[in-house]
């Protein structure tokens, strides 16, 4: 059995974001054994999965992903929207755009100190569009 | 219900490579509402989600990727098969080997920007193999 | 249909493993057609497919890792669990959480060179638990 749900990220700025509750308060109520799929609609936003607990992690994941994708590269060709765009490209594939859960027994079975992050490259953004995909 | 495919992606060069319409071609009737994974089965080439539109992007997306994994890293034991081998086992796991695409009435449900990305990341390569999953 | 099946990895030290058969062994009879998902329940470890004959690559994974997120950055704020601490949660989102593998006669339907991959970021750990779902 398969349902889907279109779930709304509010505008949170440029960073690391954990979304886990948001998220969940979204999906209508789980079976009993199966599988979530997250899967954001952009090119310039990611999801993933990292740790849920020290809020430093979250701006460090910022720090080191700016670290690993620069701006202002000299040879980069698509920079018609801005500094942040093609690097924000980049990012979301390291990031990916979608993470698989399992479910078991009604819930999202992810480690203790799992959580789901939106990853927000672009400087100025609105709202973002998840697509949850529950099968079971 | 499960059905697979084994879809032929043709030799296009290194580089990344644009192919939602190869891959939807190769595909029968999609069900209401499921999910697609397609799996590449390679350890050097990769597949991902990106930019449909620009074909810089693709462009930038070669530059990046190489500057992050560079070729001929002096401490490389790997280096038989050539200096582009080591770097497209890094690169592969970057962008992933499969990704995983709701369905929601008979389509892709993707974003208006996004777009399947083939990854090869070898310099001479002939095609390369994807089974590709539907579920429903 | 969904099964699923909790998987120990046994403690195996800083690095790249090759544990195809070691998860394969824990499965039991795997149907027709259909897809198993691997997830790892930490956020200092990750999963993915790679190379599965030379145990150089292993070592080359490790150390290219190392380069593209160094320890001891001089930004880093979540630096209390060890310099090993902040990278593992950046390489495991690098690698992923969870990989999704097409199954086809029973068997995975991986390509010929390609394994599964447990990667432990950090220097001191005990065993890892993964999470596999098999869905047909």
């Amino acid at each position: 059995m398969v349902k889907q749900y279109s779930i709304k990220l509010p505008a949170l700025g440029r960073g690391f974001h954990l979304v886990t509750d948001i998220i969940i308060q979204q999906l209508g109520e789980l079976p009993d054994q199966g599988l979530l799929n997250l899967f954001i609609q952009h090119t310039s936003a990611g999801i993933c999965i990292n740790e849920n607990a020290d809020p430093t992690v979250l701006h460090d994941f910022e720090s080191i992903f700016n670290d690993i994708v620069p701006e202002n590269l000299p040879y980069l060709l698509h920079t018609m929207e801005g500094p942040d765009d093609m690097p924000a490209h980049i990012k979301s594939t390291l990031t990916g755009h979608s993470i698989t859960i399992p479910i078991t027994h009604n819930r999202l079975n992810m480690g203790t100190w799992q959580g789901i992050y939106y990853c927000e490259f672009r400087n100025h953004r609105g709202g973002r569009n998840l697509l949850a995909t529950v099968y079971s």
